[in-house]
Formats: structure tokens, sequence, C-alpha cells
């Protein structure tokens, strides 16, 4: 057990972000709240899930739909209590902590706030090592753990308790419901112990991004090259450099769908990239074939800064680096590859781990 | 109390379908349902208000959505009592028994098979006295009595519980949850004690609608005109006969609205009426003047038979009568008339009372 302070926050956000790989929304807000919430009631207690009783009920907590509403409409705090509190009242049995569901900008804090407010531990693991755009794509799927009861909360109150068959359907009444509430909802969900977790979880994710943050920030500091200290940091690949020329944006079904086209700089001058994404990067092509895909992280880094650029923020113009990082070990097995591989996304090939092309 | 056996549950649906003016859909399926469970479970107590305890809770269990959908999609029961029994879970307290939340073909049955398949007793009042397109219009709600806890199922097993601030958020929420579970789904909702209905519910609808099925059916056996005798047995008034010469049909965020159109027979030879519907008759216009508007009921029935037209069973060629009733104290309160006047519904005009105008 460590405890996070205010002074962790940063980082952490900083590197969730990268493994966001360009979803999971722009950190800051929730970074604000955390940060607060640490201040009023104290810092964090970050347990690994050793420290823990097999028994003991952990629920994630997380923020659902479009991120960049919260710059209209700012969650208010008892929404992401009341949808924590809701699912250990409808189990009838004591929540023990909370853990983020994903790692990606805001959903890797929020649980930060519900932890500080409720004077409960928070356990160092996920369910993605990284940011995907549906609910039922966590590691608890592939293990048989129901997303259900699942309950959605929004800041006036209204509070609904989902119970499905499979976590398909789950995916399909929360999204509907996430757009009633006002294109965002903060939910909790996935309630497992700790001994299903120590199975089904990908481990380490707070600590790891909080390193990934660190990195960055000393890489800056000491005026060393950011991207390449971050890449070789997280074990990934350098898949392209260049501008972004074109950023191509479309709606559908509630998600942010797109392509990002770049012209090749350095020693990809001449060359052309594409980046298709759905909340998150899905698939990599230079010069038309496919590079890199889901479940592989794709990571957008500013060339200069090292920062992690998200889906919605990419501008025409930025000069960015774009990494290829291999995904956990969960989502290379044949029913992580049904969940979220290339084919789910609608890409009809087969996935290639990507240290196979580049490493 | 008294039971009621297949022979009560025709006369029932008959009947409610008069008072359902023009919607709460087909009886049929859910006619066939109820005594099914009748037969498999024996007769269904039917209760007063004043033979249960002042603080026994009562559960209300209807179908929400599009009845026409029922053709296609059976309602396999398990759905209804999965509903019934999640309102209950959830409050953490016994149920005695469940009732109708408004008299429709439909909503009039469904809580008999409920009361029929789980040995408990259903209660003979409703929260209309007819019925209405949306959820927060019930009699409930002007007394303060929340819809929620409410839940919703489907046939494959998916339950919704909503909580919400409102009726009017309930109603949101419900609305797209019941598009989801495939524009039909089994609830329950508007948990209430015998105390609190006995102050808030319209007492006897169960009854009254027997006696009006009955009344039809006499009549036709006797060959006496079945319209006058139904329209004298409500204390209802004669608004227009006419043959249907037009129906326009829209559907708007999942109600089925439109316009009948009717040119005058008998004494009513050279005049014209519309009628204007969402799911039930809203208006009713003779020479392009409102006679009758909500909350008094509008209800169409063939000449010749007697028989209830529902809005999405009326078809050019038809001869109909059409009837205005009273309805219930409680929609002609301040509270009721904003809730289910005529200008909720987007009419411009003043509610004047049927008997005002043909009295």
């Amino acid at each position: 057990m460590r405890l996070l302070t205010e002074g962790n926050i940063e980082d952490i956000a900083l590197g969730a972000a990268v493994l966001g790989t360009g979803g999971g929304g722009d950190p800051y807000i929730g970074m604000l709240m955390a940060k607060k919430a640490i201040r009023d009631y104290g810092p964090v207690e970050l347990c690994t899930l050793d420290e823990l009783d097999e028994d003991d009920l952990i629920v994630p907590t997380a923020m659902m739909g479009a991120p960049t509403v919260m710059v209209e409409k700012m969650p208010n705090g008892d929404d992401i209590v009341n949808a924590f509190n809701a699912v250990g009242k409808y189990i009838g049995k004591p929540v023990r902590a909370t853990m983020s569901i994903e790692a990606g900008g805001m959903n890797s804090v929020v649980p930060i706030y519900v932890a500080a407010r409720l004077r409960i531990p928070m356990v160092d693991c996920d369910g993605m090592g990284r940011a995907f755009p549906e609910l039922q794509m966590v590691t608890h799927t592939i293990h048989g753990i129901d997303a259900t009861p699942m309950a959605m909360s929004d800041e006036r109150g209204n509070t609904v308790l989902i119970e499905t068959i499979n976590n398909m359907w789950t995916e399909r009444f929360a999204r509907s419901v996430t757009v009633d509430m006002g294109a965002m909802a903060m939910i909790g969900l996935y309630a497992a112990t700790v001994k299903q977790l120590k199975t089904c979880s990908i481990i380490g994710t707070m600590t790891q991004a909080e390193e990934i943050g660190k990195t960055i920030r000393a890489a800056r500091l000491n005026e060393i090259d950011p991207v390449n200290t971050v890449r070789e940091h997280v074990g990934g690949f350098m898949i392209f450099k260049g501008k972004i020329s074109d950023v191509e944006r479309r709606t559908e079904a509630g998600f942010a769908k797109g392509d990002a086209y770049l012209e090749g700089t350095d020693e990809y001058a001449g060359q052309k990239a594409q980046l298709s994404f759905q909340n998150e990067h899905l698939v990599a092509k230079v010069d038309n074939e496919i590079q890199v895909s889901v479940p592989d992280l794709i990571t957008v880094l500013d060339s200069d800064t090292g920062e992690p650029i998200t889906t919605e923020g990419m501008r025409y113009g930025f000069r960015v680096a774009v990494i290829g990082i291999p995904c956990s070990h969960h989502w290379r097995t044949e029913a992580g590859l049904a969940l979220v591989g290339p084919q789910y996304f609608g890409y009809d090939v087969k996935y290639v781990p990507v240290e196979e092309r580049y490493g």
C-alpha cells in the first residue's frame, strides 16, 4: 500500500493518456476533481490485490459517454458516488474498494475521486490496460464476469440500474441511458472479488501510468527526446513521424469516429499514414498497408513535448510521432480477439502483434 | 373480495377497451395469457382497498411500448414477473398485491396474469380511469407518489431499474429502454401503500370495466342498440356518427400519432369530424370546432356491434359512433390538467368538461 497525494495525480493522468491510445478523454476536469477530493478528504490508499482479502468486493467507477461534454456539464461528484453506492446497495454486500475500468485520461482519475471522498482504498489494476470504446471490452468479459448490476447516475440525482443476460446488452441499454442523461453518465459496474481480479484484471496499471508520466516529465526537464524516452519505457515501436494534413470526423451511434491523415517527416518523408479511430485509435496504415491494429495500442504523441494527443485533440498542422505498444496478453487470446480484434470493428484483416512487424 | 375466473376476463378486456379511449392496445394476447394463467394456477382474488391493511405495499404491473409488436414478439410471462419482483426486491419489503396502472385493452389484463401466477390478490383500482400515452400521466403523480423504483424487463431476461428525481425523467429513460428492448417492455412501477391508494387511485375500475363489457354483450344478445346502451351505462354523450373517410398516421418519438377524418351519417349527415390521437384519442373536432378534449374520454365504437375500435385499428370505411365520457375528478384539478390537459399535448385551448357542452 502506498498513498496517492495531489503530487501523484498529474503523472498518473499524463501516463494514462499515453495508454489511452487517443481515447478516455482529456483528464483535466477529472484531475481537478481528484486533487480537490484529496485536499478535502486526505490522500488515497493505493493497494495491490495481495493486500486485500480474497473475498473483498471491488466495484470499478468510471465516466461513460463523451468527455468533451464535461466542459459544459460538470459532474458534481455526488453522481459518481451515487453510482458506486447503488451497486453495493443492490448486491447487498459492503464494497471494499474501487478501481479503474480502463487506462485513459479521465477514467484513471475518476476512481481516485471516489476513493478520496468515501475514504476507501483504490486497487492498482484495471480491466483494459488501455482504453476501448465499448463497455463489454474488458478482460472481465473474457473471464465471464458480468458488467451488471451496473449503476448509472447523473448530476441531477437520477440513477438507472441495469441487470442483463450478457455484457453486449449492458452496452446497448447503457448507451441509450447515457444519451438521455446528456451524453455523459457516471457509472459503477463489473463488481468482482479480489480472487476474481487476480485472474482477470491487468495488474499494476496505475503505477505503470504514473511511471510513464514521470518519464515524460523527466525527459522534458533534462531536455532528452521525450518521444523516444517514453517509447523505450513502454517497450513500444516507432510507426511513423509526420504532420497532420487532414482530420475527418463523423458521429455514429454516439461515438466519435473518423480518420486522421499524416504526411511523413524525418525518415518518413514521402510516406503517408492514416489513423482510423472510434474514440480510440483502431488501425494505423502506412502507405495504405495496415501496420498496427487493435488490440495493440496506437499512441499519438506531440513530437516536441511527448504530450499524448487525444483523437478529439488532433488538428491540422500538428507534428506528431505515432508509436505502437504491445497490448496485454489477455487480448491476444481467441476470446480477447473476438471481443476487440480488428474484425469486431469491421476491418477484414488478421491481427498481427506489433512486435512481429517491428521487433 | 371476489374471484376472477376465465369467464370474467373477456368482459373486463372489452369494457377496458371502451375506457381505453383508443389506446392500451388490442387485449387479445394479454387475454390469452391471463386465461391460461388462471387455468394453470387458479382464479384471482380481486380485492377492494378496504380489504387490505393500510400499510400493505401494492406494485402495479403493465406493458410499455407498442402493443402492435406483440404479434411478432410474444411476452413469455417471466418478463412481467421479473419486473414485478425486481421492484419488491429493490425496496426490500414484501409486496402484497398488484393492480392496473391504466384502463386499456392490454394493461387491464396484464396484472391478472401476474396475480394468477404469483398467487397474490389484484386490487380493484387503477391510476387513470382511462388510458394515457405517457408514464407520468397517473393520479399517483398528482399526489406526489414516485413512479420509481421502476423495473423494466424483456423476454430475454434483461432488467433495468430506474430511480429518478421526478416522473418526467422516468418517462424519458423508460422510453429509450423500451426501444432497446424491442419497442415493448414489461414494467412494475408506482409502488404505493393501500393508505396512499385510498387517496390517489381511481377506485373500482376493474369492476366498472367488467360491467361495461357485460352491458355490451347483453345488448348484442338482446338485439338492443349496443352503442346507446354503453353510452347510457357510462354516463357519456353522443358526439358524432359517421364513416371514416381517411386516417393519417405518423410515428413520432416512439408514439403512434395521427388524425382520423369522419363524414357524418344519420343526424350528423353533412357534418365532418376529426379525431387527433397520440396512442389515445386526444381531441375531437366537429366542423373544425373542438368539442371534446383530454382528459375527458373520447371513445370510438363500431356502430353495429358496439365494439371499441383502437386508434391503430381504425380503417377507411368503418361506420362508427364517437362518444365523450367525463373523466375522473382527479384530472379536473389544476394539477391534473397541467399533467394531461389539452395544452400539455400542444392544443392551445381551455379544457371544457364534456357535460358542459352536451349535458
